[in-house]
Formats: C-alpha cells, sequence, structure tokens
C-alpha cells in the first residue's frame, strides 16, 4: 500500500500537470483563485430558522466575478458534517476540463467531509452564469451562487448601462433536505408541497403567525428580517443579472412601475425586447435593462409570483430603493400582482420572443444527424412517483459515467440505450398515462463525435387530470440552438418545417410548456459526458434526466481527485 | 488510469484474500453472513415522527446471534442520499482485524452513498455486545443493534435460565443530528437540551398534547404507538442483555416489583449482586437474570429513569407481559418512581460492587509500565464550549490514523503526543476551570507493544458551578481491568495501594462519577489504532477522547476498501 499511495500523490500531481498546461494553452486570461468552505449554518433567509449550508458563511455564496478567458480557481473544503457534496457550474461548458463539471454520478465522486476538492475551469465566454450543488437535492438547502463573466478589455456588449446587479430568485422549503428527498422515495409517497416562501436573492418573508411559531424559531418583527433591498440613483440604466434557482417553481419577475428590456438570455445576447413580467425558470439567466426614470421620492417594489402551478406560497418581495429615500422604507402603494397562474400563452409568447441579437448569431447546422424525441411523463414504479422520458425513468448510479466510461467499465450500467422516441401516433397527451408504470434505466445515449442532435421535448399530462406541468430542461456541456415551441402534439414533418434556423436564441436551459413541445439542436463536439435533465430538484431525483457521452475517446487520463467511489478508485 | 484502476481491483482481490485466510486460520466457528441496507425511512419510535436511518427497515437494526469463533461478515449497502457512514462493533476487540473497527477517522474512511463495505471479524468471547454509527453524531439517528455471542457447544455460562432477550436503552431527540451538530459547534452554541423521550428497545412513548402538535407528525394514539412489549412465562427465569446507548443520558432501569441478579457485564462474568436499580451508562451492556415469579394476573413496568442530570424527560417506559395476561393491558398499578438523579452515591456504590466471577478471573498485570492521568474539563476553545483531557481537546483528522500511520504520512496530524496528565496539586476539581481555554489538538498516545498502561480518569467541575458529569468512557480494541474508582481527587501514592488486583472486572466501558475518579489497567497487545472516547455522542464530538496506537509496524498491508478519503488514496 506504500507504493499505491506514492502512485497516488504521484497521480494527482501529474494529473494537475497535465490540467495546468492544458489551461494555459487555451487561456489568454488571469487565475482567479477563490477559498470556498461549506458548511452547515442556522440560518434565517425568510426569518424561519433552520439549517442551510452555506459557503464563507453566507447563502447565496460569494459572487464569482471575472473576465472571459480567465481561469478560475476554486478549493472548496467540505467541512459538512456527515455529507458529501459536488458543485455544478452551471452554464460553463468545460470545454477541455469535463470533470470539473461538478455533476455527482456523471462527472465525479463526491468530495468527503474533510476533504478539499478543487475545481478548475476556464470561463470562456462573458455573460451570466451560476453555481449549485449537484447531488441529491442539496442545491436547495442553500448551497448556491451567481458567475458573472465580462468581456476581454476593448470589447463592449451591444447595450449600455450604468450599473450591473446580480440577483438570484428562489423558492425556500422549511423541511430539511433529507426529509424532502425520504419523502420522495418512500411509500406511502411524501410529495414536498409547494415551497414556504420565495427568495430574492437570498431573503424571504415568511409570517411567523399563523399558525403562531415559537419566536427563537420565526421571527418576522427582527430587523434581520427584512427582504432585499438594491439601492439605485435615479436617472440611471442598470443592468439586472436575474436568474433563478428554484427548486420547483417557474417564477414570474416584475418591478412596480418599470419596464425590463430583455438583452441576454443564458449567456447570449438577445435581440432586445419590452416586457413587465419576466416568466424565468429554474436554471434560466436573464440580463434586463431598467430605467431608473420613475418618481424618484420613494420606493418600488420588486416582487415574484410562482406560475404554472396553483401555488399557496405568498409573492417574493424587495425593495429597489431610490436613493436617497430610506433603504428600509416600504413602497407605499401595494406590490403589483402576478400574472394568472394557469394562463399558458404569455409564457408561450415570451419564450418565442427570445431570439438573437441580430449582430451575434451563430447560425445552427440546417440539418441534424440524429432526433430524439423526449415524451416527458408522471409514471409509477414500483408504487413509488416518477418521471420518465419514453417511459424510463433514469437512475444515477454511483460510479461517475466519466469514469466508467473512459476505463471501460462496461458492467456498471447497462449498456442499452434510452429509446429514440415513444409510440407517437397513439399516445394521448392530454390524458394520465395509460400505461402508468416505466421502467427505471441508468442507460445513456452514446452521441457520434461531432453530429449534430435535435431533441424535441414532449410535455403531456401527468398522472392528475387536467395537469401538465412545465419543465425547464438544462443541458450541460453545451448551449443548444432554440429551434421553436409548440402547443400540442409536436409532428415532425409538419413542425421542423418551421424550425427558426435564421436566428435562433442559444441557451443552456429552456422550458418546455404544458402541454407542448420544444425543439432543441446542438452539436457534439465538447468530449465528455454531460447531463441533460429537468432543473426542478425534486423531478430530477424522480428520474427525469438523460445523459450523453461524445467523444469520450479523446480525453486524456482523468484527473484522480474526481476517483474515490463506486469501482473508481 | 486504466492501469491504475486495474491495479485497485487487484488489491481489492488481494486484500480480501489476505484477509480471508487471516479470519480462517484464527476461527474454527461458523461463517455468519448478513445483508445490511442502510436509508433514512419515516418512523414515530416514540409516537413523533422523524427521520431515523433504519437497517433493513428497522431501528433498532437486526440482531446479530452467533456462537464463539464464528465469523461475521457484514455486507453494508449505503443507501442514505448525501451521507456516508461507518459502524462500529462495540465490545469486540478485532484482533487481527482493526481496519474493520468502524471508527471513521481512526480505522477507515466513511462508506459512500451507493457503495457496499464488507466488514469481516471474529466474535472470539461470549457475551454482551453493540454495533452503531461511529460516524458524526449518527447514532442517535438510529444505526444500532445488539450482538449476542453463546458459548460454544458444550460449555456453559456459571448460571442458569430459561429464556434469553435482548433489551437496548437509549434516549430520543426530534431534531435530527445534523441540527444537533450545528450547534454544537456555532456561536452562539446551540446546546443539545434534554432528550425528548427514553426508548426501551426502540420503543417510547412522546405527549403530543402540549403543545399540540398536528396529528399527522405526532399521535400518541395510534396503535403503532405502544411502549414494548415483552411476554413472559410465570416461574421462569429470564437472562435480559440491558445495554444503553443513549446519546447523553445515564439511566437507571427497574422492573416493578423484581430484582434484577448482576451476573455479566460487557461480556464478563461477575461475581453475582442483586439490584433494584441497575444504573447503566451508554455504552455498557449487562446481562440479569429475574426470576418472573410475582403474582401472575397481571403484568408489571419496566422503566427508564435519567440519573445524574436533571433532566425533564419522562421516564422510559415497557411492558413485562406475563402471559397469558393480554400483552397490550397496562400493569394495574403506577410505574415505580427512579432514584434521586443527584445522589452519586448509590451509583459509586454499584460500580464498587462488580467485580469478576470468581471462577473466571483474568488477574491484571501487577504493575504497569506507563499511568496517564486524564483530567476531564470542560473548557472554551475559540469561544465554542468544548470538552478536554489535561486541557487539550481532541479533534479528528479526516485520513484515518490507521493508514496515516501505516504508511508514515507523518504530516497528517501532529506527532505531538498529548499530556500525560495535568497540574495536579493545584487543579480545584470542585471548581469551575479557572483556566477556560484548551488547545484543540489531534496528537495521539504512542504506546509501547506489549506494555501495560494504566488510565486515572479525573473528573471535574465543569463550566457551570456546582456541577460534575457523569461520563462513560469506552475502549475500543480492548477490555480493561477496572482497577477502582474513588470520590474527589485521586492520589496516585495513597489510591494505587487500594487497587483491587485480585478480582477486578473486565469492561470496556466505565463510568467516571461526578467529583470522582476511576482507575483502569490494560495491556497494548492489539496491534492497531484504538479510540478511547467519553460515549456521550455529543461530548465526543466536542473534543472527549484520546487515540492510542500500539504496534503498527505489526500489521500487514491494509485493506483498499477502508481508504479513499484525505490522503489514503
Amino acid at each position: 500500500m506504500g507504493m499505491g499511495m506514492g502512485m497516488g500523490m504521484g497521480r494527482v500531481l501529474l494529473s494537475l500537470l497535465i490540467i495546468c498546461f492544458a489551461i494555459a494553452s487555451i487561456s489568454e486570461g488571469k487565475i482567479r483563485h477563490y477559498k470556498w468552505e461549506v458548511k452547515y449554518e442556522y440560518k434565517s433567509p425568510d426569518c424561519y430558522k433552520k439549517l442551510v449550508i452555506t459557503i464563507n458563511g453566507k447563502s447565496p455564496g460569494p459572487t464569482i466575478s471575472a473576465q472571459q478567458n480567465d481561469t478560475i480557481v476554486v478549493e472548496v473544503k467540505n467541512n459538512l458534517i456527515t455529507e458529501n457534496l459536488a458543485i455544478h457550474w452551471h452554464g460553463i461548458r468545460q470545454i477541455g476540463t469535463p470533470w470539473f463539471d461538478g455533476t455527482e454520478g456523471v462527472t465525479q465522486c463526491p468530495v468527503l467531509p474533510g476533504d478539499t476538492f478543487i475545481y478548475k475551469f476556464v470561463v470562456d465566454r462573458p455573460g451570466t452564469y451560476l453555481y449549485h450543488a449537484h447531488y441529491g437535492m442539496q442545491r436547495e438547502a442553500g448551497l448556491y451562487g451567481s458567475i458573472r463573466v465580462s468581456l476581454p478589455d476593448g470589447q463592449s456588449e451591444p447595450f449600455v448601462y450604468d450599473y450591473d446587479r446580480s440577483i438570484i430568485l428562489n423558492d425556500w422549503y422549511h423541511k430539511s433536505t433529507y426529509e424532502q428527498a425520504t419523502g420522495l422515495a418512500s411509500i406511502p409517497f411524501g410529495w414536498v408541497g409547494e415551497p414556504q416562501s420565495l427568495l430574492i436573492q437570498g431573503k424571504g418573508l415568511f409570517s411567523c403567525a399563523t399558525p403562531k411559531i415559537q419566536a427563537d424559531l420565526c421571527n418576522d418583527t427582527s430587523p434581520d428580517c427584512f427582504p432585499y433591498v438594491t439601492t439605485v440613483i435615479p436617472g440611471k440604466t442598470y443592468r439586472l443579472r436575474i436568474s433563478s434557482l428554484t427548486a420547483l417553481s417557474a417564477l414570474s419577475f416584475q418591478i412596480q412601475g418599470h419596464n425590463m428590456t430583455v438583452v441576454e438570455a443564458d449567456g447570449h445576447y438577445v435581440d432586445p425586447f419590452t416586457v413587465q413580467n419576466l416568466f424565468i425558470y429554474s436554471g434560466e439567466t436573464y440580463s434586463v435593462l431598467v430605467k431608473m426614470d420613475q418618481n424618484s421620492t420613494r420606493n418600488y417594489w420588486m416582487t415574484t409570483h410562482i406560475v404554472s402551478r396553483n401555488a399557496t406560497t405568498p409573492p417574493g418581495l424587495a425593495v429597489l430603493n431610490y436613493y436617497p429615500n430610506h433603504p428600509r422604507r416600504y413602497p407605499p402603494t401595494p406590490p403589483p400582482s402576478g400574472p394568472i397562474w394557469n394562463d399558458r400563452y404569455p409564457r408561450f409568447a415570451q419564450s418565442v420572443s427570445i431570439k438573437s441579437h441580430k449582430d451575434f448569431i451563430h447560425k445552427p447546422p440546417l440539418i441534424s444527424n440524429r432526433t430524439i424525441i423526449m415524451l416527458n411523463t408522471q409514471n409509477l414504479v414500483n408504487g413509488k412517483f416518477r418521471w420518465s422520458i419514453n417511459n424510463v425513468s433514469f437512475n444515477l448510479p454511483h460510479t461517475p459515467y466519466l469514469v466508467s466510461l473512459k476505463h471501460n467499465l462496461t458492467h456498471l450500467f447497462t449498456q442499452v440505450q434510452p429509446p429514440e422516441g415513444h409510440n407517437f401516433q397513439s399516445y394521448d397527451i392530454y390524458k394520465a398515462p395509460e400505461n402508468k408504470n416505466a421502467t427505471i434505466s441508468d442507460g445513456i445515449y452514446r452521441l457520434q463525435f461531432n453530429t449534430t442532435v435535435d431533441i424535441v421535448l414532449q410535455n403531456a399530462n401527468s398522472m392528475s387530470n387536467n395537469t401538465s406541468e412545465t419543465h425547464p430542461w438544462h443541458l450541460h456541456g453545451h448551449d443548444f440552438w432554440v429551434l421553436g415551441y409548440g402547443d400540442g402534439k409536436f409532428d415532425l414533418n409538419r413542425d421542423s418545417k418551421y424550425y427558426n434556423l435564421e436566428n435562433p436564441i442559444m441557451k443552456n436551459t429552456v422550458p418546455v410548456h404544458p402541454y407542448g413541445w420544444t425543439a432543441l439542436r446542438f452539436q457534439a463536439d465538447n468530449p465528455g459526458v454531460w447531463l441533460f435533465h429537468c432543473h426542478i430538484e425534486s423531478h430530477f431525483f424522480m428520474g427525469m434526466g438523460v445523459v450523453f457521452e461524445e467523444g469520450i475517446d479523446r480525453l486524456p487520463k482523468l484527473p484522480s481527485s474526481i476517483m474515490g467511489c463506486g469501482e473508481s478508485r
């Protein structure tokens, strides 16, 4: 074992060297070094005290601010007590560093308590990105934050603004992730329910009065319990980077009395359009420009409302503080009410209106080599509620795919690929599934390297009558072109004719609307193994995801730091 | 990396072979194979529903019943969601298998979710033992159970009985171990407080009425919410194997109207003595004989009461059901009240009366080679409450000592050994410590192989005035002779003259009473690394432990299955 240990150390050094050279060769930017301590702390983000996973004492964690082509080095020390972690860099494609995507079970083993893991990757494009836990349902315990990448010196964006702010929207539960996950995996099934509050940049307001909760647990009169406030100078234009990391909820974001001009989506410039409500789904990021041109003697509400679910959760509130009004002065008029929760057409309309900025169009290939149609259904497997794609519900193995594929450990997951589609003719998307039973599988899609792949997400009725939920799908390691959205059942011959091949936006997260479909195209040009999944925490836990492999044979030796679990030793 | 993996697999096989041969050579018994699945489940052991860690759906887990010299193989599958585990086989000395002691940070890396760990060890002595989680504060989440080892065929015990029952006593908290541990590690300090209930063989009674808790969370009228019942046949004699795994509480156990004859303690035969109250501390096991000779037309209460702390917790209750009375018929008279909580002399008296059975005396060596005096104090370190030995508060590293010592990774913990004693003349054990500050260390005691070591545990006042707590100290890998107990300050010259060297009992867990001392002797004859610690879950978490190394150079290659964390890769 002495020799084994020596080899282990040597391996670490060698891998680090390889990574250093790899990064040096593609990067001209700075190296930005972060040291993070992750642990549990008692916090009251919405006045209710509970355990929160913090980074350096904060949730949301510190913002990573960098310039295009910088190398980000994050040294994560796990000080959770008996719990592992993994952190995903959401929207960062990890070109050349697929092992640092931070997806437990796909790209790495989790990081053990007491251990330090070093993530090192290049932020190769400007824009608004996120980071968050990607292990179990740990994200919703508070381990998340913003990544903001600016342009290289001398380059400028196709819009102007005076100030730049990042605001993460979230929903918040008072039960622990363990309680929630155990409920989801139990018979009888314990559904997580609607969130207790909505957070804006980590702050929310829960009413402690009904039913009365003891003051040491819930104190909504404490000065610490005040919504998020952002102070602005009248007359100036602000770039607000609005992103969502909700566990469950689709949101409408609104600023009382102000319009918002959408200029960026998931790191890509948008052909600008103006909205009063910004619909935003978990995993999405937008930049909006807001001119502070209203009556400057008062403050204004910023609000979030849940859409697409008939939720009981009160709206999220924050204060837009016009300087020099007092930041703790509540606005004199009530916050705007949100849109009608079950009117899906304005949401379709916003999705459709997001197109690439005319000066920044990346044209998609005109044809694709493979089309996978993914029917989204809710099912029962062994008496448990699950979500399925083409009647297959995904189950994550614990030896990361990246390791088992690279090392040809073919016995670690089924070599049968999931279906390319479903029984399209006969399936009635407006009814609860006739065949309630799905199968569980850890099979993955193997993509031929450098081919073009189309994905059509087809929504359907869940197991409850007259219910179809919005699912925000997030792709790791790539952006995709959003070719089109539709209402009802997708028809390849008919609908593919109307794909937007002229100026489609590129994104990494996109909703499939209730009873609708969404068509995407991407190039399998990033060697690695990549998760594609519903960004709703409980839905992915219940099987709503798939995995793509491409170009695994092109990868160099994997760093040993991602090993240590299952058969990856 | 392909080669690395191949080596890894080879290493596993080789280690398994070595273990198999090692075990085959010392064992003549059967191999008993267990397959355990460990996961979170909602359970209501005391009527209050909370997350419990179960083994094969149960807490307490399955009883391991074996015969002396059998080999126990436990395949543990970790199905906790994001949390690791380690299981300690309490009282099993692990001679020849120190890597399977199950102590995270000392003998192994924790077992990751999705992974299966195989514990394999010989139960080389008859008696009553335990198993439980040994990672963070995971034990009190419900991961524990009994080990019962019978004599080889043809041998018999020095007492007779008709039936044999195992009963584990426990205390129970409604907060999660995460909430408790985070509180203990926080500023301001969050003390765990007194337990909500006392469990007898996994069942307790919490009153859901005051304050009223919603019925789906707490239902004390449910038929599932009934105390533990054990049915007995009038006139017969029962061996009750009573053990305690409380997180905090010292207990008095009593059976209404029945005396108990103590015949075994921690696997050793006791010179029999009879009690009405059995005082029992966390980590101890006793066998008592009870003759069912009372009025057979009724049932009787079995009760536990907290002693040594002024607790608010209601007594633990269980029903001794005299057949054929209905098992759910409560006894007609109220349960006996317990002893006075702060009268420490009856507890001293019981400790002193436990001596070795005359036919089974293992005489201790008459002199020892080294005496370590361990002053037990409560301190402050960086504003946090801690427990210290000789003003050093223990901090567990995450690379197991067994690995770092065997592989000479001397940089992984301080090579400075903890102190052998304290400023004995000047220290006033009846006052809160004058020097409140302790230091944190991960240093360990290195013992010369095959030497005899004396440990004197010296209790003192905690940081609250007029308070000295009972600490049950548990030694891994050995039994020790209990040479004596005393009240007040230990004096080596005076008190060592009165050591019992004639018929001392051997134990693995022993209390040090309030303001008292306890003297132990053991032989450093078991190559490995062994924890010695206060068995109170929160006290060990707060630093109340030490580690002994002996004969590390005599160990063969370590199994690779214990590696994977820190620098043990």
